[in-house]
């Protein structure tokens, strides 16, 4: 691979930047903080080949502040379903957004959209080689081990409706020496118009000994192959979460219990689901008026059928006491367990006026 | 349309039958049972018709008994995303099964299959002009009229996995004078063997009377252009529930609470998440051991975020007081308000042991 002429060059930083988060108490794993990444084994991606039929127009939103966003006429066939460009580094794919994955807005939910990242993310590790059918390799069977999604950031700039196709680009990049981010650019598959952008990232563990684990040989190899150093498409929240104060206004929900149908092929609580316990802290008037345009999850521990949640939503007021600045409104979010009172998840979200388009402020990291 | 050389002949008997299904109940609507209904206004369905490509052997279990199912090799384009066939009388929808749609036994939930029907269901209503991007038509939204589903019954033959491509063809028939039924084929896009079959039975009501309402002219005139008369393609479950007795084992779960995220753009609990509901009262066991593989669910009221709903699951024994016959298991369900008592839905399934193909030894109507 080639660096180019990148418009911003991939540097060490952001990935040791990205390290300092802390993930060691993430789902309960006995972990040491990675201290060391090796961005030498990484590409450094060449920006310009990631669409390569696309027009400068549409690459500059993708590296730059962007407040003047565009729509380009990029015609991207409908029928698109999936295919891998940029020399094999980016994998595409294209999907129809269902009736019944729309909420009461009328447009895509946010559990939608995190839903085809997770599809997304799955059929490219799966056309890689990194897992099979059953979602694992046979390295990582034989030494049971598995993938653990630890953090997922997303910012959402317009929510596609039924009918809407949507194109998703994601390619993996190191998160330390250990781990992957996978990074994705949803826009919209007519008219290219970039409607939201997220990043996932996972480690390995050891299903025994719930300790944090090295990439298996197979998957360091293809590791080396086809994972690429980017800087992260979502611009990294390490902002701890605040303590609950006077400019704060808590909101708990207890007693959410896991359905049947909320486990996934792990018999585990899909980490999607944790969003809807979320919501079902947040005011009405919040979930009525605004929408949430930009959010920070991270996982702490599973979640089984037998437990039993509760959900704490605080919504930030500013220094003067108000709690929408500028018409936006910030919240922090815990999930737990009810009985013992141990974390599942901390979330942060930002919320928009609905209606209202997002002014795109949000800059990539550079 | 032509009748051509039928193996089953369309009667009159199946649609007058289907009639004396009690829906006056349904969902808390004050109405008269229908007593006519004009056949001469709908088409029969040539059948050879409904899959041209399709060989004999294919057209064989879609009609008659077929206790010696073939997988016939027809070859469907993946990408044939959608289509009208056999003179724009059926519609046909593919879709690749998602990572997120499978649960913890890997296959699609029961959940996802009827997710797939609705959809199929909604972009044919669509393609035909029953209803906009609103899910209304002009004069429906003038007149306060909205669809409401009334029944539902799916049989399933064989559940599809993550990656799958499936293929749902539906047509449209008459129920009664003011209603419709929704008819659904889902088979492998690949090799044609077919997954499974459903029917859905919905009427129009006005929004704020809570009656039954007649069909719209725009409505009535595209259902003479596009309703095609057929027997139903799952034999009709007019067994009425049984009164719970010493032959039956009930399993109660209460406190079950409607989430945000299971409201659609209605502002109702979305028809298929009930089935979610059913599920949390039936016994670990049978969810660990079997699958569904028949199912009917009659929808009686609406439910909101506000309710609080209890989910019944009766095993009902057979004469010799043992709960598996033939190692299948009957249940029968039913969800209700908490506090009111009020009935939301009744249901009946059965459940073979998994991993155990279906016999195929259910009937079409002929």
């Amino acid at each position: 691979m080639t660096s180019g002429k990148l418009r911003s060059k991939p540097s060490t930083i952001d990935i040791h930047r990205m390290i300092k988060t802390k993930y060691a108490s993430c789902w309960g794993l006995q972990v040491k903080t990675p201290t060391k990444v090796n961005v030498a084994k990484v590409g450094a991606m060449n920006w310009r080949k990631l669409f390569p039929t696309v027009t400068t127009n549409l690459l500059k939103p993708m590296m730059i502040l962007d407040r003047e966003k565009k729509a380009p006429k990029l015609v991207i066939p409908d029928l698109d379903l999936r295919r891998m460009v940029n020399d094999d580094n980016i994998f595409r794919q294209n999907f129809c957004i269902r009736s019944y994955e729309i909420g009461p807005d009328r447009t895509a939910t946010v559990e939608t959209l995190m839903n085809l990242f997770q599809e997304t993310n799955a059929i490219h590790l799966k056309t890689f080689g990194f897992i099979d059918e059953d979602f694992s390799s046979a390295e990582m069977s034989e030494k049971n081990i598995t993938w653990v999604m630890v953090k997922m950031q997303m910012i959402v700039d317009r929510y596609p409706t039924w009918g809407d196709i949507v194109q998703i680009n994601t390619w993996k990049s190191a998160y330390g020496k250990n781990g992957g981010r996978s990074n994705f650019i949803l826009c919209d598959a007519k008219t290219s118009e970039i409607l939201g952008r997220a990043s996932s990232f996972w480690v390995m563990m050891n299903r025994k000994t719930r300790k944090l684990s090295k990439f298996p040989n197979e998957i360091q190899a293809k590791k080396e192959k086809y994972f690429v150093n980017t800087p992260p498409i979502v611009e990294q929240d390490t902002v701890t979460w605040s303590k609950r104060d006077a400019t704060t206004e808590d909101h708990i929900c207890k007693g959410l219990l896991p359905r049947w149908s909320d486990l996934d092929f792990n018999q585990h609580v899909n980490n999607v689901k944790y969003i809807g316990w979320i919501l079902e802290s947040v005011p009405k008037t919040i979930l009525e008026n605004y929408e949430i345009d930009n959010i920070t999850l991270e996982y702490y521990r599973e979640c089984t059928k037998d437990n039993v949640v509760q959900s704490v939503t605080s919504i930030l007021a500013n220094h003067n006491g108000e709690i929408a600045d500028d018409g936006v409104v910030h919240c922090q979010h815990l999930l737990q367990f009810e009985i013992s009172g141990g974390d599942i998840m901390k979330a942060r979200t930002r919320w928009r006026p609905k209606y209202r388009k997002s002014e795109a402020a949000r800059a990539f990291v550079n």
